[in-house]
């Protein structure tokens, strides 16, 4: 109702000036009189900001949190701890059931054959999900493929192989998410297109522009009725090494192991707490990141840098007393990297009142220094956004481009609520992506800082402005 | 001449339609016309890009190049083998004489008293330039001032005391540079200050927002008519453990020593190469950084990466075969840290081409993730650039501010020649600036050839453009 108000709105004002920046700027609030609020917010948090210290504590609380683990209990208690000793209202878990997969004591892949070359080692991790070798291992050949497309056109070759997906991320595209969802596919469909060739493994080069000795890990998943093969990721220098190999030797025999298990999903929970809004408490403006990560490292910039962001946010904006008309409410996600029970369960417990989510944003990209937000708004609420994000230009993070909100937060996008994703600069944050590299010296404390300064600001604009943002279609 | 030409078109436009950004315009070259070769530029540069291995190189060959040191004199030398390595033109040396003072093995500051503090010992590091303390020592009582100002408004107490300048670079100020401008005097003037005043010596809080035990170097110079008295910087920590113990104990008594020494100035040389241009090899477009760098890391950031920018730009159009109408001047200054000699032997050195001399360039504010340009150009200037820099929006270096363009380039700005300064991200760069902690490892690959990328197609654009980039009025 309120989008078709301010439609309606904007289709009047379209028929005034000739201006059609002015008139798009027209329907959007004036965000220049949070002018001052914005620059309080990164005063504050510049001189006496607390994002890095509640990273650290964190990391420190539970630096191995992936589904399952003791680790993510540890790091929901912290969640609920900590938004108590914060000040929060209303704060509590929602449990929801995760899955639960455990990477192991052993990812090892072997040259056999040629006999030269026997017993060299490549650095390789289980990817997430993965089923393990049995026995002694997977013995077979390597075949090569550049892409899912180049596997699928082969006919015989596969069979009885393990298939190595060597497709390097694209360099040359400056936002390597984007050069990351170019290729990550290998990871996560790999070991299915391969069972289909009637392959006995998949083996997948790291995603990441680097080259380096660092295996990154990710989820995969298998596809219903085709054969569960084993899956792992080889470091970008070892699929460097491996293609040589090949090209050289032509037969080349490796031995693959890993001892990763399944076991029962396993009790988890979102951490929930809020702000209730001074006026409007019955409308929410959601604000997550999420608390499961990868095992390899401590999960520092995936995504305890997030959680770390959206609980300094509200810690911020409550020390600022910055109330704002609409309820703030911060979610900690469960189980974002290997399953998204936790997004899931939050829409499932919270369907009666989807519609009261005016906006969610999740900070799920990195602590890396602020360039913007991407969002799945509309034009109008790209224009608002872009209005608002002016506030933010002296900071660096005034871009606003069309793209996806987060992962957690997506299940609530089928309803209309609008998206947004927190959108640091991406250069180093492949570097570290799903490796024991992400730990909490990698993040830097002033660009943690001034992120968190930035979503603060965005969502304090949005939650306290008079009109709601605009809704999206329900789809 | 040309100057007044654009101006009067740019008059004359603006008799024209009534929209003022598209007057404003107007004037300015189509640069939507380079988008392929700036697309091409970058594809290059993050697939073949050497901008990291010229760094590598570069603080390998000479890691120290303090001037007046082998390594600076090493540095020429590789500059010089390094462009025609390059294949670059005209390249050779243009001799300057250079500063030279070393910092010898010692910079100690102990306390004296209170006895039972006796001993204990803080982070600090001469300041450039400093003379050293006499015999064992400069033993004298500390008195914290929280600025130079304050410093004068005191009457008797600095008499016979060291100086301890307390003022810390504002955190809140986003662009890093400008916070340490607003603190550096206490550097580069507090000696002079202290001496005014009566102090014996004086200890200045390291620039940097950062809280660490690593002191900062860096230029300061003395008075004539008066006192030299010797300087150092303490780490922030250090500054704020001196501090706490002065409120605490009211009288404390620390000795300064430093070896530091000076000598006659030495030879040093810039090192010039060049394209020469296709159509219009009389105008000189000019690219610089400087060799010279602080001795207690590698001068990496500072300004390594500046040297290996600029050297790949060059390298990096020829490869394309983008070879411009204008000719493209790369130079390599000496001295840009303490003295300027390089900048000013440069100026001396070409005083009668100076007005050929279209437009300069300078690297020197890091290897950072690029956020776009600084400039002292006027406003027909700033919108070309601003034009020129929408394609690099996509690298998020679209930002273009009035400010300085580098410090080597600034003598050729009284001739009207506008100066630019390639502007990275600032957030990283004064945890390590003039630091122990400058080194290779601390530059990121991709963030420098991002950089090199964006300082490439911006040179190519102004290089190529028909109409020459509008000149400054003459000062």
């Amino acid at each position: 109702m309120t989008h078709n108000r301010f439609y309606v709105a904007a289709l009047v004002l379209m028929a005034g000036p000739a201006c059609t920046s002015a008139q798009t700027r027209s329907s959007v609030p004036d965000f220049k009189w949070f002018r001052s609020d914005v620059e309080r917010i990164f005063a504050e948090e510049l001189r006496h900001g607390e994002a890095y210290t509640l990273l650290k504590d964190l990391c420190r609380a539970a630096p191995k949190r992936l589904s399952g683990s003791t680790g993510l209990a540890d790091a929901v208690k912290w969640g609920e701890r900590t938004m108590k000793r914060l000040g929060f209202e209303n704060v509590h878990s929602e449990p929801c059931m995760v899955p639960h997969w455990e990477r192991g004591k052993v990812s090892r892949l072997t040259i056999v054959e040629p006999r030269a070359l026997a017993g060299e080692t490549f650095s390789v991790t289980a990817l997430g999900g993965s089923v393990p070798t049995s026995g002694g291992g997977t013995m077979a050949e390597v075949i090569e493929v550049g892409s899912i497309g180049q596997l699928r056109a082969m006919e015989k070759q596969p069979r009885g192989r393990i298939v190595f997906f060597n497709q390097p991320m694209d360099p040359t595209i400056i936002r390597t998410f984007q050069a990351y969802g170019g290729a990550a596919r290998q990871r996560s469909r790999g070991a299915a297109e391969a069972a289909k060739k009637g392959g006995v493994a998949a083996l997948t080069r790291s995603l990441t522009t680097r080259l380096d000795d660092i295996p990154h890990t990710g989820g995969m998943s298998y596809e219903e009725g085709v054969a569960q093969v084993p899956a792992a990721a080889v470091s970008t220098l070892g699929a460097e090494r491996l293609s040589d190999l090949l090209g050289k030797h032509g037969r080349l025999v490796v031995r693959l192991e890993l001892d990763c298990s399944w076991h029962p999903d396993a009790p988890s929970a979102n951490v929930v707490g809020e702000w209730r809004g001074k006026d409007r408490p019955s409308e929410i403006v959601l604000l997550g990141a999420h608390l499961d990560a990868w095992d390899l490292g401590e999960g520092a910039h995936d995504d305890g840098a997030g959680c770390a962001q959206v609980l300094e946010v509200l810690r911020l904006l409550m020390k600022l007393k910055l109330h704002p008309s609409r309820t703030i409410r911060v979610v900690l996600f469960s189980n974002e990297e290997n399953g998204l029970a936790g997004g899931r369960a939050y829409l499932a417990a919270h369907k009666k009142e989807v519609t009261r989510h005016v906006f969610a944003l999740e900070s799920d990209a990195g602590g890396f220094t602020p360039r913007g937000f991407s969002t799945n708004a509309g034009a109008e609420g790209l224009a608002w956004l872009r209005s608002a994000a002016e506030l933010l230009r002296s900071a660096g993070a005034s871009e606003v481009r069309a793209g996806g909100g987060g992962a957690d937060i997506s299940p609530l996008g089928k309803f209309g609520v609008p998206l947004v994703g927190f959108m640091p600069d991406s250069a180093r944050y492949f570097d570290l992506h799903h490796t024991s590299l992400d730990v909490v010296s990698a993040v830097h404390p002033r660009e943690l800082e001034l992120g968190a300064a930035c979503i603060a600001s965005m969502i304090y604009m949005i939650a306290e402005t008079p009109r709601p943002f605009p809704r999206n279609p329900i789809r």
